[in-house]
């Protein structure tokens, strides 16, 4: 346990850049995706089976693990990582994206954010320094400041208040983080100021006056689209440090890692491929598919034969269609693992492309060929 | 395709005794048991890790995959095996016991039983010539002659008319069998009778003047209680040829296997191990947990830290039992895996103590440790 953080810039092509995390359990070769192990498990996967997709890191989320099975739990446990058997690294978030969306009875103060638990109403309190507590408890390697995540749309005023909240917590939370964390595990600042350029700029400052090995870009993904989630990375990611990895949270679809990866993101997670594969949907290079739909149910062909992947390579469309309509669990099963795959293998060839210099002509490439309206 | 069946006897120790069923798609070594798939997959488990488990063949049911994905398909895809992905042998049911239990408009004639699908209200008439031609379609190496299951309790009477329309069935079944299939594939006989001896010796000898590679005892495990299926046994499986399989349809619990072993039966299904772990259950050789219960929040056992099988040792009892109260995949998923696992164990042991003439402490103290009421 005693590796220090690190991050190492590798290739760079226009924006984007390839580099490596070094951490003690294991380094994650970025730009990189990271499948979400919400409660504890990427549903629907054997860990076994995430790991050989090439994944280096995963998610878990604080919020349902501080609920359930609680965050003391699963430190006496030995931590998440001896709970769920992921041995790589995890990354967590704060709690409070999934606090101001799933909990009731949510009451923000300056101190915290107290609220109720979706599961058995119990009440609860997030603070910046509870956050990192429990963080630290489950045993993340890269941890996330608390921040308040506004909704969208909101005002600029209105946004300048949060942000300005969100500064003063990451202070709070740096200071836990000190406190109590070891020098293998790294925190992250969390970049707010929704769609307004002067507001990403001063939360960009603000984050680098306190320091954090990491930086975060928060509050996209809530609805404002893609065009509009570009010109934020547009504007957002040159104020951040070259030399600290930067992470676009809870995105997306692949032609969102894409563009994001073209505008020097690092780091990415979202549950899109596991919450797609249970409910029929295949993500591939030609963009997603129905496998519930009536034209797959003679179909022979395998999603993809070229992947190392079993769930992509030996099983037939047609077997996938059958899995679903009959409501089978070896459906989802199949079809989580196959995205996770594509996912990864996705994400690999943009760190070759990059490698090569040659990103440019594979994101036009990949734009041409993935048509999400298609499936 | 061209190793014809057959079967060889090996160690006997009392009336229990091992063998080997040789097919042209692997060697099954009996005592055996067979995992049930359904509908083309075992529920929650991925065949690679079912063979894992030392599972030598599967079972899959006529009822539910003529309805859906239809045999004709299956065929088109190559046969089940190949759509999927189960390479080693499969043996198919009939279909008939299915048609009784969950098809609707059930009408039962000297020709066959006419249904309607509890999937989509289609009409079907399911005859012995039908069954066989639907077992050839899916390619199963080993295949059941259509019968009638009776309800229990029967009367006398009811029970003998039945009986003797299933030795009809099974004479019609045979000659479709002869004009269709492989000498690489086998049909069995079913043995009826309730629990009337004198019936099941007329069962028996009936088919043995028709002759099959293999006898199963039907019409068990349908509610008359474990003494009066062991007493069933008891007088059926004398009747029957030494040197074929004899194979007891849809048993059962633990306790069952072991007492039908040492009746001398070599092989059995249940969907139990897989529909427990659904449930939370796990079987064990202390006898049933279930991991939904309070008790096993903190206990960070494995099922089985003994075992070779990632499910029974890499997991604990907590991570297990946050599981399911998450409402996670993977508590099914790993649950089921184990329960396959622990039955398959147990029938090495059994073939184990078989061959070291040790069958009888084996069985006593087994039934010493396995309590069933337990968990
Ligand atoms: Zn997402
Ligand atoms: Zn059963």
């Amino acid at each position: 346990m005693t590796t220090p953080f690190s991050f190492s810039l590798g290739a760079t092509d226009g924006q984007a850049r390839t580099g490596a995390i070094t951490t003690s359990r294991g380094t994650i070769r970025t730009p990189a995706f990271m499948p979400v192990g919400t409660a504890g498990t990427v549903k629907a996967v054997q860990m076994r089976d995430v790991k050989a997709t090439g994944a280096d890191i995963i998610l878990g989320n604080t919020y349902h693990l501080m609920l359930r099975p609680t965050a003391e739990r699963v430190a006496r446990f030995g931590g998440l990582h001896k709970f769920s058997t992921w041995e790589g690294p995890i990354l967590t978030d704060s709690g409070g994206f999934q606090v101001m969306s799933l909990s009731a009875m949510r009451k923000l103060t300056e101190e915290g954010v107290s609220f109720q638990s979706h599961i058995d109403g119990s009440k609860h309190m997030l603070t910046p320094e509870r956050s990192i507590e429990i963080q630290c408890l489950l045993g993340a390697d890269i941890q996330m400041q608390l921040d308040e995540c506004p909704p969208f749309p909101i005002s600029e005023e209105a946004s300048l208040e949060s942000l300005e909240l969100s500064v003063r917590w990451a202070k709070r939370s740096k200071a836990a983080f000190e406190e109590i964390a070891g020098r293998h595990q790294a925190l992250y600042g969390i970049v707010q100021g929704s769609v307004f350029p002067d507001q990403r700029k001063r939360s960009a400052e603000a984050l680098q006056e306190i320091g954090f090995p990491g930086y975060s870009v928060g509050g996209l993904a809530v609805g404002e689209g893609r065009e509009a989630m570009f010109g934020v990375l547009d504007v957002t990611t040159p104020l951040l440090p070259k030399d600290k990895p930067r992470y676009l949270m809870g995105v997306g679809k692949p032609l969102d890692l894409v563009g994001a990866v073209e505008r020097s993101i690092d780091m990415f997670d979202c549950v899109l491929p596991t919450r797609s594969g249970r409910h029929g949907q295949a993500w591939t290079w030609d963009g997603p598919l129905n496998l519930k739909n009536a034209q797959f149910v003679d179909d022979e062909t395998p999603l993809d034969p070229a992947s190392d992947c079993p769930a992509s390579r030996d099983y037939t469309k047609g077997y996938l269609n059958h899995l679903f309509r009959a409501g089978e669990y070896l459906g989802p099963m199949l079809l989580s693992w196959h995205n996770l795959d594509f996912y990864q293998r996705l994400m690999a060839a943009m760190r070759e492309a990059i490698a090569e210099g040659r990103f440019d002509q594979f994101a036009e490439e990949f734009r041409a060929r993935h048509r999400e309206r298609k499936g």
